[in-house]
């Protein structure tokens, strides 16, 4: 009998009623609107305006957050995706290893039809399915995926917002099938990128993606209905052999991925993988330690794989730098959006930034999709020679998205209303209500 | 030191000078009108309609062929390398393993600035420069990353489109850099896909991703400048460990790739391995042998790895099928755009493909970017039991497209100048004679 563990995911998107479930629709209420915080303080972001420039006006009826010109679907899935992930500020899923939440609304606000709005529920049961989706995906293709090269938010993305669009719009489990193999066959994204522009274009075009695959399946283009099984499947080419293609399904929903292991909203606007040392850091800091000599950062073996930059030479490099991070948090007492923008990085803090290396802990459990693998050791001389050490363990959880979204639209009166909008949100009518007050020029 | 051999890669493509050479430059003329042939054949494709409902009239003044409607440029690159490709009759190279042309100019000629003309030989030269980019590329990569499930016309084309562009647009060397990795950071596209619609999809969208490279690096964004080198490159992540990375630039233009190992020009319009099948079958027929009682077919190791489909259902699929084909040319003395087709195959060359096996001759090399190491050897035993052998070496080269294009065109009387208009132009005036020539509808 062939391999059908793709034709088995097809059905459990189709067949899955996430808004059955209390805690998870309060959950996707909570992503949704940490999401929408960080793509309105991104929409100004500079890197969009090059790429809106690039790709003309492409007039259309979709949604571009943060502006009042609808775009083209495609592209408004590009840039909203895109402006989600600029700031490298948006949730992270330790199952994906990524962004999961900037892909999926993206390519799920563009697949809306505004004639037919579906109700606010069904839009956020479809990021849910969405979500679980391409956290399975995550967990099945296994570690190496993303230390030999990949970025896992754009390689996953397109089959997670394939998801997420099949079941809002109620695709037959065939027609879903052939949708993840057009996002499987869309899959790109190499974390060679990380500390340029290219990292969060990365995420719109996952978005794009992910609903090109979604809109040509529903219309009949034919392709394969089989991308995760055999030998030559998604899992295997891009999983260097570390993959478990049986994960794919297990533990489907039960609870849902954005329960347990639980999404992560970022306090700091850097990457994940420093926000353990951004912690420790803060905390040296209410001692009274915020200087130093030298220093150690311990990672898990793999646990730095995204931290890509040691000497950052712009805020934007800055984001993947543990070293800049320890020392800003040292320094200024804060990690905040203005430590990583466009210009040269702080003198003083590079040069505390040069003092600090990094090791891995050779015994511990490599980094993997489990967020318990997940440490950070943050051994530090101060400058009258004291030493001082601090582990941070695993990631935080969920927490309400309000301060964030009032911090990062501070001075837009007319985005207030977003938060208890999407908190209150339930039919067709409400979604209109949300999308139409997110349509607003977003002042930089 | 740094690994250079992005920046070294670039430095070439700013610099090649390919209208010097004028071998080179007559087979990319030949080169052209077989795509161009191939591209008006295809362009009546009933997936092209579905590709172009799902995208709108996203309008533009990007040249469609076969059509007197242009599109956006981007859309028009997906629609023209997915035309080229959907008949399975463009051309491959062995270097590449994969269809470069129809990539290739697609993307050139959605970059052309309908104001602003490069000469015709300035365009040619830039197709030759993409090409040459590619082919390296595919001797880069290694055998592997092929025989794990990518499909190379995809996966390489992003980086062959941009460097063409970046060369057409007279781009510097770093910005040309930039081009190639936001090119590798799209590479994506999956053999699994072989026998559907996405096959076709793929040139088409690799075509349009090579734009988005070359157009998003000319206007600024930053992106990674070192693509290619590194641990975490593009020939790393996706080379399964037989990446060659010093191939890069070795031999480049000495002489063009165009000229050795050369472009194939399929003379059938299915995959090209299976062409020496085809011709064996071919000659079979006209010694009068017309039906079998068994077969086997003999490949060096990987050498069936791009013929995924032993019982075709439709004439798609049996584009994929040496057990169809070689049914095909025995029983017809023919193989032909209408044995591939979407209808259901025909039952008696269905009866006749189930007698047909495959297997690998062990002791031969594994099949290769070297065409030296390709081969095919039918054996097959007929109604009276007798038994014939036949054993097909190498690859056909570049021969004059002129016959295949008028078949391709049969009735299109405004196309009847295109050859001619190809061989003969060099300004700028004459490439614009040559779009105006190919903006007409071409009837199904």
């Amino acid at each position: 009998m062939p391999n059908r563990r793709t034709a088995a995911l097809a059905e459990a998107i189709a067949a899955s009623r996430p808004d059955k479930d209390p805690a998870a629709m309060r959950a996707a209420r909570i992503a949704l609107v940490d999401f929408l915080a960080c793509a309105l303080a991104g929409s100004t972001d500079p890197s969009l305006a090059i790429v809106r420039g690039v790709f003309g006006n492409a007039p259309g009826r979709a949604l571009v957050i943060g502006s009042a010109q609808p775009a083209d679907p495609f592209l408004a899935a590009l840039l909203n995706g895109h402006a989600g992930h600029v700031l490298d500020y948006d949730d992270v899923h330790a199952s994906v290893r990524g962004h999961p939440t900037t892909v999926i609304v993206p390519a799920l606000l563009a697949a809306l039809d505004s004639d037919a709005l579906p109700t606010a529920d069904a839009f956020l049961a479809a990021y849910l399915v969405g979500l679980e989706t391409m956290a399975h995906l995550g967990r099945a293709i296994g570690p190496a995926h993303y230390e030999r090269g990949f970025h896992a938010t754009a390689t996953l993305g397109p089959l997670g917002a394939a998801a997420a669009i099949a079941h809002m719009r109620g695709f037959s489990a065939r027609t879903t099938a052939i949708a993840l193999g057009l996002g499987a066959t869309q899959a790109a994204g190499l974390r060679l990128q990380f500390g340029s522009d290219a990292k969060p274009l990365h995420a719109g075009l996952a978005a794009r993606n992910g609903l090109v695959a979604a809109r040509l399946a529903e219309a009949g283009l034919s392709g394969a209905d089989d991308c995760l099984d055999g030998e030559n499947g998604f899992l295997q080419a891009y999983g260097f052999g570390e993959a478990a293609p049986e994960r794919v399904l297990e533990g489907w929903a039960a609870p849902w991925q954005i329960v347990r292991p639980g999404l992560t909203l970022k306090a700091f606007p850097c990457c994940t993988a420093a926000h353990p040392v951004a912690v420790a850091g803060l905390a040296f800091h209410r001692e009274g330690i915020r200087d130093l000599a030298r220093a150690t950062i311990t990672f898990p073996p793999g646990g730095d794989a995204a931290l890509v930059v040691r000497t950052p030479r712009t805020g934007i490099e800055a984001r993947f730098s543990p070293e800049y991070i320890l020392a800003a948090a040292l320094v200024d007492g804060a990690v905040r959006i203005d430590h990583f923008d466009e210009r040269p990085v702080r003198p003083d803090l590079a040069a505390l930034a040069v003092r600090v290396e990094r090791r891995h802990d050779q015994a511990a459990r490599r980094l993997s999709s489990d967020p318990s693998t997940r440490f950070v050791v943050v051994e530090l001389t101060d400058g009258q020679g004291r030493t001082h050490e601090r582990r941070i363990d695993g990631l935080p959880g969920l927490a309400v998205a309000d301060d964030k979204f009032r911090d990062a639209t501070a001075g837009s009166e007319a985005l207030r209303p977003v938060p208890d909008l999407v908190r209150t949100m339930h039919d067709a009518m409400d979604l209109a209500r949300l999308l139409a007050c997110l349509a607003q020029p977003r002042q930089p």
